[in-house]
């Protein structure tokens, strides 16, 4: 699939898994996809537990639901009633799990550009997240990113060593339909930005076209 | 291009930069391909600050410079000889820069995903920086992340709002070429690890292969 259709039918799935098992090569493919992303020092420092077993799926969606509950109990009332409308989680109906760890200590102590950012470490982990979603989508699979839990609870969960780090769960599997609209938007929680808001030139808050003939009124507050 | 094809051919680039113009065009698709990224809560946190002016370059390059001289410093003799003939910027070879900032205020205060664990919109930018590098590859243009710099620097020096966080100098441009193998590993910093080796079943540690009736020899260490 080419790039651009593949970043544009990217979704967060939840409810459209199917529960058909991964094929083993797709599977390969994808965490090699994961694997083949650039990284701090070439540091590589991202581990994946993949999940199948019955147990650990539902101690984790037990553990979802009770954070579900806590973010639900925070809200007022109307964002409360969005909210309950909105399914954050596949972790049963999907295939299987992906647990995605941040290992500080590989490469270290002297990673190549992570003296100065301790956090480097971890954005190379999510380089390798997206790498993976990008493939597994290519691959006709679907991804739900869950971050509902506690970072100690999956840890522990999945034996991650005491220095190491959870940086998501991935629910993965074939879905129906990967829908046009993210689940967010089509529950009215919240709707995407004109790519121009984010967009700056020179420095943040400048947001008018490069023309410097263009009329003052373009510019975006 | 297809995707994988582009994961592949993907590399961090320094050396490459030939300093010709960016299509305004690419640009856009680039941006737009960021922009396009998953986030937590469809916050959509992230800002690109497009810089081409030398003065700010100049003044980001020489930051680096020192800040690669503090790097420097604090290796063993060996490593420090390596570590020499590695570029670790083409702040000025490249055509421009991206300041990539994260604003936690996007969404909040309730972004749905975000009470457990305060990084994840973090995360959500270094999936809209992959996406960015990724379409980048595809449009025959060099990306290069500068980590050598300080954070509270790098946001003076574009106009970040206090709240809001720099994650990346992104060196953009075309390049001559993209190496087949990692610069860090042409020189000997560092090699990648076998894809094994990161992969897991169940729980952290259990790398042999699924099939049970394989014998324990094939685990790895």
């Amino acid at each position: 699939m080419m790039l651009y259709e593949v970043l544009n039918r990217r979704r967060d799935t939840r409810s459209e898994f199917t529960g058909a098992p991964v094929d083993d090569s797709a599977l390969h493919r994808i965490l090699a996809a994961a694997h083949s992303a650039p990284s701090v020092g070439l540091s590589q420092p991202w581990d994946f537990v993949v999940i199948r077993d019955d147990a650990t799926r539902l101690a984790f969606r037990d553990h979802v639901n009770a954070e579900r509950a806590v973010f639900a109990a925070s809200l007022p009332p109307d964002r409360a009633e969005v909210f309950a409308t909105i399914k954050v989680e596949g972790v049963l109906e999907s295939s299987l799990g992906i647990v995605v760890g941040y290992d500080p200590r590989r490469g270290a102590p002297a990673v190549l550009g992570g003296h100065t950012i301790a956090d480097t470490g971890v954005y190379s982990v999510c380089l390798a997240i997206q790498n993976l979603w990008l493939a597994a989508t290519a691959e006709g699979l679907g991804v739900g990113w869950v971050s509902f839990y506690r970072e100690e609870f999956l840890r522990d969960l999945v034996g991650l060593p005491a220095g190491s780090r959870p940086i998501a769960w991935l629910c993965v599997g074939p879905v129906r339909e990967l829908p046009d609209t993210p689940d967010l938007e089509r529950r009215g929680w919240r709707h995407r930005l004109p790519l121009e808001h984010v967009v700056h030139h020179e420095r943040y808050g400048r947001r008018q076209t490069r023309d410097e003939n263009e009329p003052a009124g373009s510019e975006l507050s």
